[in-house]
Formats: structure tokens, C-alpha cells, sequence
């Protein structure tokens, strides 16, 4: 259960930064999908470092490796095994960090929880685990093809984008490398990230993400609400701090009679400040939902800390990180939101006779 | 899986606001733990209708009983099964409503989903439902007795409390009917919930709550993330559109300088912007999160709306609502906190030999 | 987990034998199936105490009721939540065993895992919690009404039925308390059964199951195999020794070429030794299996054993209980194989596009 | 949930016999366990094809390679993936079979469920998957290291060891190639063997099983019994058509003054007809029970068959196939038995507080 996400479709994973691979099992997958794996791959490309010059200069193939449930280019009903090998793993990095415990790293908690810790680039800390969501995701994105799905980077620090997402075109996503398809907005963060690397030091902000096209009725009331499961599954991205679908916080500030989305004839509604759920259950209206980062912790200035021992001491800051973790956490958000739509999609075809 | 929660301490939940009974399964509450009753229906009065002048009006006694796994006042291992009678349903209100699908309720997307509904007072849907979570969630108390868990309402609308939770007075939480320990504050919100009802209308409002004592290692660091399970547990709760714990949105617009938590030699670390969570591991630190509730969607208003034969009505506002939900979801965010601690706590005992 | 059992369908169950009540959760019963209650109940009255004279002469109503999921007659895809009320407890009868380990009971095992137990009746232990099951099953029928399932006392002691099920009428199981559907052979066991209890002895016996006109395709084919799920089923009844299917511990004496199916042109098999499974999976044939009970442990007669205190006594045959558990466990064998067909029914709605 | 086993402690499988690689996800196992790995490969090597005489003469290495959750010879309490590289497949032997389907075989099942299928030496359906099985198990047996597992051949044929295990010396089970520890009943069943496979033919046989030193309290005592979820383990296992425990189907004939276990005043039993389990947990008697298993499907003789089409043909013998499954069946019913006790073991933490 522990390192599983997914009821009908389920994702297992393993994998430490800096062991000989990452990986999964994708359970539950049906029969009959015809798969592209280059389209997989691709979205594994967006994820990876070095891609730009403001991310982390880390080299790392990232090359994915099915080894089962795939049988002459689809999908057998198997459970489909993968592995992304771990190619370019400078332990050395790391190894001036084995008994110093990074601040706001999980170093800490995970010794103190099992009483020894994979030291190594975080070990299964690192964010390198993402790496099999997408892979997962990028395959579940195939079998809901029929939905879209589009996340962007909405803010670095105090910068954003106020264009609502309706009026801004999803196909320059990808055209800058900040990833966020309000240009001029994206060119103003894109420089803001270069002077905050320039610093040593990094910055947070939000993605948003909208599905479309989405079928009514995905969704379980109670328990597993559409948006209570895309919540878990954003909150579980590391460096994420918060989740709002929809009005958000701010309907938190308004009155019913200014937030209630009356209905047209034809069951889609005028206003959706619902963000596309209703009691846990798709409406068929767009789905869309910002997720809040924080600044990576690793930062290229010293800074004071403790070991194991529990002395003070003072970590340096080395290795390859990211300035801001947002323009490579887009394909993240997009697969964890294929993986829960996939999800839902399959269990509902259990729900009436 | 649609109507449990939970994974070694588990519920499971049944009833409609308007049949018989609604009611639960608790499985794997461990044998041997003394039960105080009383203390799990205060809980349940918390959250009551009917207790004060900005709730609905509606009485309803929620008198909880419990059928199993107790014997002598004691846990005994076996499953715990409780029901609460449904007393006060008065139907009648709800029959001018019987096809009519109400604005920003989950009518519509029940019926497309599963072709049918109990359309009594909302039916599964309604937030009824919580005194489920409310019982387990005090059971749940009783077994990580030594974990405080303080929720309270911090805005009604735009009116915030300003002072840190670490300023306030939990004790003061129960002194006032808007469920807010700033006394000055709290006059204000009851102010504003008292004029918003005599609009017809209804509001918004966010509550946080404050986790504390928690021993270190609780939470599973990659799908079942601490905070990525109480984000979940509060997305389940009618209502809430946000969940941020920790430094949240605000953490988005910030540098990893500012934001990471310095560790004292003791491993506390001198902030807390990380909100006692690690890598989705419980560092010991206060664990703290904020959720939003958007207004109720039940006005006292006439609205356009449709039925389900597709024609253009009105809906006329009847019933008995609650003008901001806030105060009464204060005990349900605490239940759901204890829950999630609970299962993680028990969870954390399998993790070393 | 411990009090739960299915997957999509799942039934999660509370009660002990001389608490309020015992009742369950059905969840994932999908929405729209037409509800025949009576149908219920009387597959509840055929699991009831008092019945005929060869059981025993408790008198239990056992009547089911639902408190949830039903609306109009037809479920409505919520959970549903159901309770039998005990009300013939005589507790009294157990008062002399408050401390006294039963032997080959589970008092001992309850004592050591919990270190405290519901002594009255046997508790969480008692055979009273496969009411729950029959409930369950019997409205899992009316979702897969298409597949027939008939079990059958087909052994009493050394007292066995020799005809071929397919020989067998299955309309005649119920016209003889003892539940055999080969009439001669039924009347050897009934007298067999009075025997025993006028030695205030118990006594074993086999049931033997059939399920028949199974769609090709159910079960999961590597852990959750159809014959594995249905094994599983059959060791949870109380008193369950062993499972065998299709040709069973017979078939382990064979050969390869004695043993094989061979084909049909229609993809039926010429012989059925794989008792309608291939592969974990349904081939379209009969399923059907046999199912080991050994002799009820409470006896009329001193039995010489020990205390919680560790002190050798003596338990004296005392209370209401059956001489032979198989007649009355004949529905309970059908009720939990119609679980696991339905569940597999619904599951397999998600293994191809 | 389809290729998973096990609750806290989950295994969790994927991999066809004729692909890159087979392997799992070990998930849930504890921190701090030193794990031996020459043990892990020793159990593998008990499992492997080419190992003797009378196996299959595929000649596997099953080499296994561990790419998580173990650091410097310690687990870590991360999932531990592992993969087996499939290295000698012969995919030509199946070439002449891609669209027959072989008697008594799950080609036919697959094909209907799926509706596609890797045919090559039967995909996902090969008992090769058993391998990934050996090593969760053999890592399992490290964690209960105090509980000894001892499984041996106890029958082939209608060649039977008639020593009671008590009397048996489970050191000699490895010292001849059919696992018997009954040196000369050994002999006689590879005698057999040796026939059978000049005939081309194959027979089942029978595994004895038995856990010694288990502690008082493994096992959930409604749906998760011990002896349950050992059945449903061994029912996973192919061939295997019955699973008795305890006195098992010969109980079902005896009477309750006979069956009854008496109780010494330590706690322990007179007799153990009961097999160690007392209303689905251990007692602290030796658990032990019995695996039936039907002969190898694929046999070295022509045999009329259909194909996919409904052509009926004919299906001749080929491949390098056991002659009797039953002693490399050996070390996967000891590794499955590990899973379930190490599971319940770990659960068991959770169940008192």
C-alpha cells in the first residue's frame, strides 16, 4: 500500500536516485491499447533534466524500458513492468552529506522513521521517482485519450500569469521553456528564475491544469471524490504545499448567490466556479485545479545544519539541482491527473449494470 | 473502496439523510483501548443542527450507538459497528424538488452517473454523512490521546483572524458560536453570518487546524504522503474547494533561503513553514493546514434551474440551512485529522523490526 | 482489511453473537438492480437456527433489515448498510464459561491475540457473522441472476452421496433437512445426525457446490485466480477444513493424458476434471468444488481443559447447537460463492476497452 | 489489485516466460532487516528448471538482481524491486502453437478474457512467474526468521509417504531430487518419474507443509483467517486443484469427541487435529496442511485440439516440460507460506495498542 496510487489502475513503484534503476508495475491496464511508446518517452523528455537552461544541468538519459505486458505493440491485460535505468549518478555529490541532515530535506524523518537512510542524492526521497509517474501517466493518457489534458506553469514567486486559462492556447506550452503559454508572462519568469539561480538560490510557484472533455459521472461520492483523489495525487508531487480546484480559496470569500453555477438546458452549466465536480462526480465541465510549489531546498549557499550525531555543523551547497521546479513539474501534474481520470474512467464501468 | 477510508484503521459508511439510518464499520481499531462514550457524543454535538442561533434550525438529536467490538468499555479488536437513527427528516420539504436539480448540488451528477437517486434531502450526498466521520474521528481521539488536534474557524468570508495559531487560545474555541478562539474576530464573523442569513444567502469561510505532539515518522513517503492524506480527508468534506498545510500558496511566491526550516540541535527546527511534514514524513514539529469551504449552495433565493426532463424551472429556496457551514465542519476537520493520525500511527508500527 | 472481503463488491461485516445487534456494509453493489427482499429472507431462513429438528433449537428470527442503498425498491449505487437485531440471546448459558478455554474453540487464540474477548456465545468468533454473508450473497445473486448456484450436504461422516451432481436435481436439496438432493442417501444422513445427537456427539461432513452457466472470463489470472477467491470463501466458514475443485486431491493421483480437457469445436471441454476453470480463469463451464467441515467442537458431553488462569477444569456440554453444521451451512456455501462470481463479474467489466 | 499479494507486507508481480525480464515490487517489508542474499539465490536455484533429472531440462539461470530498497546490505523500508532476466527462451518450440489452444492449458481462457494473448511457452500464464514468488518469499523468511517453513513431496502418483511428519527429518528433503524426506518412498516416486516421462506423459502429486514456532496470534479472525490466506497462496499456485489443512477432508468424518484438541496447561494441545489454527489464528501448534496438485497439462503425446479459429487440429508434443511439477513446486509453496506468516506477523503489530 505504501508505495501504490490507484484502485482499478494501480501504480507500484521502487527506486533510489542513485541505485542501479528506477521502475514500476502499472496493474489493472486493459487489454487491447494499442501503445506509443514514443509518445511515452516524449513525455518522459519533458520531465527530464538538462532539457533547458534553467533547470538543473544534470545529464540523464531517462530511457524507458517496458519488459512485460505489452505484446506486439499492445497491451496484453498483464501488468506491465518498466525500468528507467539510472545512468548518471554522481554519488560523489553526495557523499560530503552522508550523516548531515539537509534542512527542509527529508534526511531527518526518514532516519529517524526507519532508522537508516540511502543517503545517496536523497535516495527514495528524490524527485527522480516522478520519473515512473510519468511513464505511468503518459500510458494512461492513452487509454483516455478522448479527455485532454493541459497543465502550465500559472506563477514563479510573486510572478503570474492573469489570463484565464480559457483564453490562452495550450499549443505554446511547450514553445518556451518556463513552460507557460501566456509569452510575455512566460519571458518575465524565465528571467526571474536565471537571477535567482545567478543567486545560488531557488524559487516556489503554481501550476495549473484543466481537463477536458471529460465524461460526467467519474468520480466516487464519498470517500473518493474526483477532486479529493487529484488532490492526494498533487499533494504527493514533492516541494507541493497546496491544492485548490475550482473557485478555491477565493470562493471561500463569496456567497452562494454569487457562486452557484446555474445550469443551461442541456446540463453544462453558465458559470463553473465548481471547477467541473459536483458531490465528487465529474458535471462533464472543464476540470482545472492550481497546485502550489516551494522553492527547492537545496540552495548553492551554505547553510547551517546538524548530523546524525546531532552536532551542529554547516552544509555546503553543491551538486545540480533546480532553481524552480515548476516548468519540469508540468508533465508531472499532467501524469498524476491521466492516472487518476484512467483510474475513475475504468472504475465507473462498474457502477451500474 | 468507494465508501471506506483509511488503511489499517479503516471506515466504512453508509446511510442517506432521509432513510432509516446512517452508520459504520470501524475495522482494525486495536483491541484493549478504553472508550469514553460520552466524550464521542460531545463530539457528535459539536457538529449537531440545531446548537446555536447560525446554524440550521433543523433538530436533530444524533444520538450515536454502538452495536459491536466494545464489550465491558473496552476495545476488543473485532470490527466496531455504530448507527445514528435518522429522527427529524422531513421529506415533505424536499418533494417540490423531487426532478428539480439544484444549482451546485450534486443532483445532476448522480443522476447521469447512476440513473437514479434518492433525492430525499440530498440523499448519500448530504453532508449527514459527517457524523459518520465525526464518531470514528472520536474513537480515533481516544487512541493517539497523546496528539492534540485543534481545528478552529479562521474567515468567514473576507473577515480572517490575523494572529498566529500559536497566539491563540484553543480553549476559547468553544466559547463562541462561530467556533473562532480570536474573541474579537469571532464577534465580527457571527455578525457577518447573522446578516448573510437575513439575505437568504450564504457564505464561505476557511478553517485551520493544529496537530500537535505528533511523534516523529508518521506518514509513508511516497503515495501516502502525510499531508497528501489529511489534503485528501479534507477534500472529502462537502464544501471544501483548497487545502494548503505549511507555508501553502504563500510558499509559492518565496525563496528557498526564506523558506527552509533551520534544524536546532534537538532536530526541532527554528521555523515551521514546512508544517511538521518532511518528505511526507512527521518531523515532530506542530502539524498545521488550512482548508476553504465555498458558501453553501442551498439559498434561501429563487433560481433559474433545470429538471431532469431537460425543462427550464425555478428552484425556490425551503428548507433548513445552515447560512455558513463553517462552525459545524470545525469538529468534522478535527475527526477526519484524528483518522489519518490514527491509521498512520498504527501503519508506523509495521515499518521497522 | 480484517473484516472485509471482495474487491469491487465488497462486504464489510460487524457483530457478535450476543452484542445489539450484527449487520454489514455492501459496497460497490451497482446502481439500478431491482431488489427482491423476500428473496433475502429466505435465504436467511434457510441459514436459521430452528429450523428443522436435525439443528439447532435456538430460535432466532433473523430478520434482515436495510437501512441504505435502496431507494424505491432499486439500489441506488450507494452503499448498503444492513442489520439483523440479536434477539434470543441467552447469555446466561455462557456465564459458566467466562474464563474456561472451549477446547478447539477460539476462545484461547482470542484471549492471546487481543488479551480480552466477548466471552458470551463465542462473540466475534460465533458462526452468527455468516448471517452477514448470506445477506450479501443473496442480493449478489439478483445482480448475477443469469448464473445458477446450487450446493448440497454431500456427506455426512462415512455417509456419501455416490451420484454424479449432474445426476442430481437439484430442486430436491431442500425438501429434506438435511439438505441432500439424492433422497436415499439423505435419509441415511438425517438418521446418522440423530444418532449423534443423542450421544450428545457432533459430526463432519462435505458440501459440495456448483456454479453453472458462468460467462467465459471471470478471474484474475495470477493472485486473484477464480478457484483461489472461491477457496478463500470456503475456509473463512467456520469449521472449514479443506477445498478441493474440479478433480481436487483426486486429480493428483492422475495423468497427464487421463487428466486433460479435451476440446469441443464450441470451445467446450469433452470432460470437466479443471472444474471450469483454465488458468485462474472461467472457461464457460461448470465450476464446481467440494468443501471439508469437521464436526461442530461443542459437544453435550465434560470435556477436561484449562482456564485464562492456566488451571486444568472441566467444561460441562451445555447451550443450543447443531450436531451437524452442514445442512445449515448449504446457503452459506452458495452465499459466498455468489460474492465472489459477482465480483469478478463487475471486475472483469474493466479488463478490456 | 490483479497481480498483488498480501497486505501489509504486498508482492506485487509482473513478466511473461518468453520476455526481457520477470520480476515484483516487494512492498511494506521493514527497515533494518540484513538481508542475506545467497539465501535469496539458494531458494531460486530449489526452483530452477535443468536442476535434475527429473525436471524440466530448460536450463534458466534465474539469476536474481535487486535494483532497490536494500542499502549496504540492510532494507531500507523503501519497495524493493527486483527482476529475473529471462535468458534462454525458446520461443521456436512455440512458433507451431500461436493460435492452438493447448488442452487444459489457459489459452483458450486468456484469448476470450483479453482478447489477445503473448502465446510464446504460455505469456503471463507460465509458472515461471512462481521465480518472483521464490524471492519475496526467501526475503520474507528472513523477516520471520524464528518461524521455521518445511514443505516436502508427499505424494506422486498414488505413491504416498505414509510417515507422520513428526517422524520425518526435514534435513533430508534436499538430498534427493523429489523432496521427499522418506528416503525410500523417495526412490520409489522417482522411479515413477522416470516412467512417466518415458511414456511422454506426467502425474500430480501431493506437498506437504509445515510451520513450526509460529507465535500465538498471527491470523484475522473473520476474512483474513491464516489458514485462508494460506489457501488462497497455495490455490494461486498452478496445478494445484485442493488445499487441506489440520485433519482436512479426513476431519470431515470424525466426530466432535474425536476432533476436539484438549488442552494442556501451558496452553498447548494434546492432538493437533486443528493444524495450529483456532478460529483463523494460530494457536502455537505447528500449522500444517496439505497442497494437492494435478499432472502437467503439456504432455509429450499428440492430442486433438481447436485453435482460434474453432478449427479442430491436433496438438503435438513438444517443448522441454517437468514430468511431475510437484518437487520444484517445493520451495514455492515454503516461499508463499512465508509471505502470508511474515504478512500476518507485521499486522499482527497493529492489532493491541
Amino acid at each position: 500500500m505504501f508505495n501504490s496510487f490507484g484502485n482499478i489502475l494501480k501504480l507500484t513503484t521502487f527506486g533510489e536516485s542513485h541505485g542501479v534503476a528506477i521502475g514500476g508495475i502499472i496493474d489493472g491496464f486493459p487489454a487491447g491499447v494499442k501503445v506509443n511508446l514514443e509518445a511515452i518517452q516524449n513525455e518522459l523528455d519533458r520531465r527530464r533534466p538538462g532539457q533547458s537552461k534553467i533547470v538543473t544541468q544534470r545529464k540523464e538519459p531517462d530511457q524507458v524500458e517496458f519488459l512485460s505486458g505489452i505484446f506486439e505493440g499492445v497491451t496484453t491485460g498483464a501488468s506491465i513492468g518498466f525500468v528507467i535505468k539510472n545512468t548518471n549518478q554522481k554519488s560523489k555529490d553526495y557523499n560530503h552529506n552522508t550523516n548531515v541532515y539537509r534542512p527542509s530535506h527529508a534526511d531527518y524523518t526518514y532516519d529517524k522513521k526507519y532508522g537508516t537512510r540511502d543517503h545517496r542524492g536523497g535516495g527514495r526521497t528524490s524527485a527522480r521517482e516522478t520519473a515512473n509517474w510519468v511513464v505511468a501517466g503518459a500510458l494512461a493518457k492513452q487509454l483516455i485519450s478522448h479527455i485532454s489534458i493541459n497543465a502550465f506553469t500559472s506563477s514563479v514567486g510573486t510572478i503570474y500569469t492573469e489570463t484565464p486559462y480559457s483564453e490562452l492556447d495550450f499549443s505554446k506550452t511547450e514553445t518556451n521553456d518556463v513552460r507557460c503559454p501566456d509569452e510575455k508572462v512566460a519571458e518575465k519568469m524565465i528571467e526571474r528564475i536565471k537571477e535567482i539561480r545567478k543567486e545560488g538560490n531557488t524559487i516556489g510557484g503554481t501550476i495549473t491544469c484543466v481537463a477536458q472533455n471529460i465524461p460526467v459521472g467519474l468520480g466516487e461520492p464519498i470517500f473518493h471524490k474526483l477532486h479529493a483523489e487529484l488532490g492526494k495525487a498533487m499533494l504527493s508531487i514533492n516541494a507541493v504545499k497546496g491544492f485548490e480546484f475550482g473557485s478555491g480559496f477565493a470562493g471561500a470569500e463569496m456567497k452562494g448567490s454569487e457562486h452557484n453555477d446555474i445550469f443551461n438546458a442541456d446540463g453544462s452549466t453558465k458559470t463553473n466556479l465548481s471547477g467541473g465536480v459536483q458531490g465528487g462526480i465529474s458535471n462533464g465541465m472543464d476540470v482545472y485545479f492550481r497546485v502550489a510549489f516551494k522553492p527547492v531546498a537545496t540552495i548553492m549557499q551554505n547553510q547551517p545544519t546538524i548530523n546524525s550525531e546531532g552536532d551542529v555543523t554547516e552544509i555546503q551547497g553543491k551538486g545540480r539541482h533546480d532553481p524552480c521546479v515548476v516548468p519540469r513539474a508540468v508533465p508531472i501534474v499532467e501524469a498524476l491527473t491521466a492516472l487518476v481520470l484512467a483510474d475513475f474512467y475504468l472504475l465507473n464501468k462498474t457502477r451500474t449494470i
